[in-house]
Formats: C-alpha cells, sequence, structure tokens
C-alpha cells in the first residue's frame, strides 16, 4: 500500500491562493439541532471568488472557544469569515468575545445605531442596541434584509447566523475579499466501488499533479457508485484529468459518465 | 447593553459531563460540494449518551491539518469522534495521519486483512488492503455494512466519511462511550422578533441558570418565528424554565406554543 508522502498531496490550486478559514459560533450546531448551511454556501462562494476554504470550525456561544478560534485562524489565514452570535439575545456574545480576541473595547457604532433608530423608532430598546454594538476599529457590513449590520475588524468578518441574512451580509461584503482566478470542478460518476479502480487512479493523480482528484462513493442505493471529483483554477488541466479518468474506466470496463452540468 | 460576563454564560450542564471534538476529514466539505452529515448526527448521539461536544472541526485531506486538529482535540476533549478518508484512494491518508498524531507506525492490521480476504479473496489488491492500515495499538471498530473496519487509538474514533457506515461504526462502538445523564431538551415557539423579548429572556436566563436557553429566529416565512431551545440533562429544570418562558410570552402577549415532540 501506498500512503502519499507529507506535502505531497497534490492541490490542483496556484501556491500563492488566498486561503480562507469558517467559524460557525452557536450551540444549536453542535447540540446537532440545527444543520449548518452558512458554511458549505460560504464554501462554493469563496471558491467561485479564487479563495480556498483551509478549515471550517464550530463553536459554542462561549467567549473562550470564540476567542481562541479566532486568534488562531486569523494568524494562519488571509481571511476568516464568522457567523451567528449577532442578535439581541443573551447567548448572542460574538461582538464582544471578537473585541477580546483583537485586544480592544465595545461598542455602539454611531452609524449602526442611526440605522436601528431609524428602523425601530422608539421601540430602540436595549437589546436592539447591542446590535449596534461592535469592536472598537470595525467597519459596519451592510444588511439589506433585516438592517442590524455585520461588521469587519482586521481580516475577520462577522455575519448573521440566518443564512438567508448572511448571504446578503455576504454579498454586501464581499468587494472586500480579493481572490483570483475561481475555482473549476467536474465531476465523473462511475458505477465501480473504489477498491476497483483505486490503483489506477492513483496513477492519474500522480501525472496530473495540479487537478486535485477526490473520490466519493455512496451506498444506500441499487447500484455502487463512485463520483470522481476533479479541481483547480485551470479549466484546460481539468479537461485533461477528466480524459485521463474517462480512458480509465473505458480501459477498465467500468460505465462511466461526465455528470450533467459539472463542466467548469 | 449588557454581554454576560466571561465564563458567566449559563451551560445547563453538570461540571464533570464529558466533551467530545468532531473531525470532519474531507476536501468536499471545505469545498461546499457534500453537506457535511456526520457532524449533526454524531453530535446528537452524543447527546444522548450524556457527552457534550465543545468543538467541531473540518479540516482537508491534507496530513499536518490533520495531525494538528487530532492532537490539540485529543488534548482538550475527553474523546475525539473523527470520520472520513479511510477508504482505497489515494486520497485516503486518515490512517496514515493518525499514525502521525500518535507518533506510531501503521501496518495491516491481521484481522482487518482476513476479513477483507474473507469479502475479496483473490481480488483483495493493494489498494484494497490500504483499508486494512491502522496505526500500531489501534483496535478496530467493527463495520457491519462493508467490511472495512474503523480503527481507535487512545481517545480518538475514527469512522468512515460515507454517513451510512459511519452510523453503523458509531453503534459498534458507543459501548466504549462512558457518558452520563441523556441531555434533553424543549422548544417553545414564539411568534415574534428577539428584540420584542431579549430583555425578559436574558432575565429568565439568569433566573435559571442550569439550563441552556438558546433563541433562534428565522426568516424568509410570512410571519417572523423565534425558537427558544431550552438544554439540560436535569428534564424537571427544563420544566422550570419552560413554563418561566411561556408566562413570559404571555405577559407580553406574545402567542408561543411548545413545539410538538419537543418534551424531554
Amino acid at each position: 500500500m501506498r500512503f502519499p508522502a507529507q506535502g505531497k498531496v497534490p492541490l490542483g490550486y496556484p501556491a500563492a491562493m488566498k486561503t480562507a478559514a469558517l467559524v460557525i459560533i452557536g450551540n444549536e450546531i453542535l447540540s446537532g439541532q440545527t444543520q449548518d448551511r452558512n458554511g458549505p454556501f460560504l464554501a462554493r462562494r469563496l471558491g467561485e471568488l479564487g479563495v480556498r476554504v483551509a478549515e471550517l470550525r464550530a463553536v459554542r456561544d462561549d467567549e473562550p472557544a470564540i476567542v481562541a478560534a479566532i486568534n488562531e485562524l486569523r494568524a494562519s489565514c488571509d481571511y476568516v469569515l464568522a457567523t451567528g452570535g449577532i442578535g439581541p439575545t443573551h447567548d448572542d456574545i460574538t461582538a464582544a468575545a471578537i473585541a477580546k480576541a483583537f485586544g480592544v473595547a465595545h461598542a455602539v457604532h454611531p452609524k449602526a445605531r442611526a440605522l436601528l433608530a431609524a428602523k425601530y423608532g422608539a421601540d430602540l430598546n436595549a437589546a436592539r442596541l447591542r446590535m449596534a454594538t461592535v469592536p472598537t476599529g470595525a467597519e459596519l457590513i451592510d444588511n439589506p434584509i433585516s438592517t442590524a449590520p455585520g461588521f469587519v475588524i482586521g481580516n475577520v468578518y462577522v455575519f448573521a447566523g440566518v443564512p438567508e441574512i448572511m448571504q446578503a451580509m455576504f454579498e454586501s461584503a464581499r468587494h472586500r475579499i480579493a481572490g483570483g482566478p475561481p475555482v473549476r470542478s467536474r465531476t465523473v460518476l462511475a458505477t465501480a466501488t473504489e477498491g476497483v479502480f483505486a490503483d489506477q487512479l492513483a496513477a492519474v493523480q500522480a501525472q496530473h499533479r495540479d487537478v486535485e482528484i477526490g473520490s466519493y462513493p455512496s451506498f444506500g442505493r441499487a447500484k455502487v457508485e463512485t463520483r470522481i471529483v476533479m479541481r483547480s483554477t485551470d479549466a484546460a488541466r481539468i479537461d485533461a484529468a477528466a480524459a485521463a479518468v474517462e480512458n480509465m474506466f473505458r480501459a477498465l470496463a467500468v460505465p462511466a459518465v461526465s455528470e450533467p452540468g459539472s463542466a467548469p
């Protein structure tokens, strides 16, 4: 058996490609009650912007946990995108935790207060004013859905946890994210278990080191299927790898088709 | 505005409760191509076993990333449950990475080889033999679906990434996980935005510090709804907190009902 030597796993991405980490904040994720939709959305959008997602962490509404994750990841990645915990209730502690991570105070932002005052008028109570509170030095991120803004400080972007609001905030902020050529992908769907072709696929990967080739089996249907997914920022190299994969399956007499809509 | 002081966020869990971290391994998660189903499943099952999930990390099929996550989390949590990367293809590097994290070699396990030999016979090729390879000193975890085993070493449990197989492996291994009283929850569904009741809910939380109370708004429907979720290992304390939440909404004239099936 052969394991790839450390650091030799082909990635298919330029060495200089920007990286991002995602921090999903909220007890509801770690109880299994809520399926996180923000991580997959941000991962796909960042890929389109040419940014590689290096890691995702889901942490509790717990200040030390948030501080530790933010500080570790903002040092190791170009961008950190965090979601959740910026509402008006007692369990919304993200603004205070991010302030602590940066070693700054947190206070009501005048522009955020004005936005909320315009929306709520006399109903702008203490709880709602929490939504105007950001770390000192943070800039606001526009929220076209429900007004209360997100914020950015340093390389850390903080969005709401409600998916529809988070997505709108991301589109407000994405002009700040400098990426590169988009990540493209293509999928070949084969009717076989991995053990039938794994050795040959390793050889294809070795010959196409500038394309990341992943193999994803699925079970529980009438037939066993495996998806071979090729990713790279270079469409021509994906085409070359996909042709090699299709040739490989032909040689093995394994039925395989390019998945509809998967061409880059 | 008031933010909870650090370390004073009520948790609703016994101080001695066992903790777990989840490590989801695979490029397909961080590209946004595949929605992780393993994290939510493990989180729910661990709650039923009385184990609190402290953190979830999704990392790439990259040896240094896997080693770093495993070593950080096995030191800080009672259990680490990892999924993905134990198949026969070149991108399955989890066994080698876990071995590296523990500073041990990895080799074919005789019992795992025998299981695969019985299944595949003459078709037990080099690629399939990778699935019998585990860190030295690891014990096997039974796989009743597709034979190739998971493994446990120290406090780290390694399962397949395919959800159906992962779930079966978890049930094979769960007798090894010593938890405590199960985490129970109850949900009150209110027709109001959080800003209407956030101050009052903070007071309820302050009076029920042994129950974790979370507030989760949803948008995009005809009416604005917020779910108040109470969690604790103590059913009587959840009932008391739920009664306080229902009284609170009554006093505010906010329509609210216990969500069907949510009683502990």
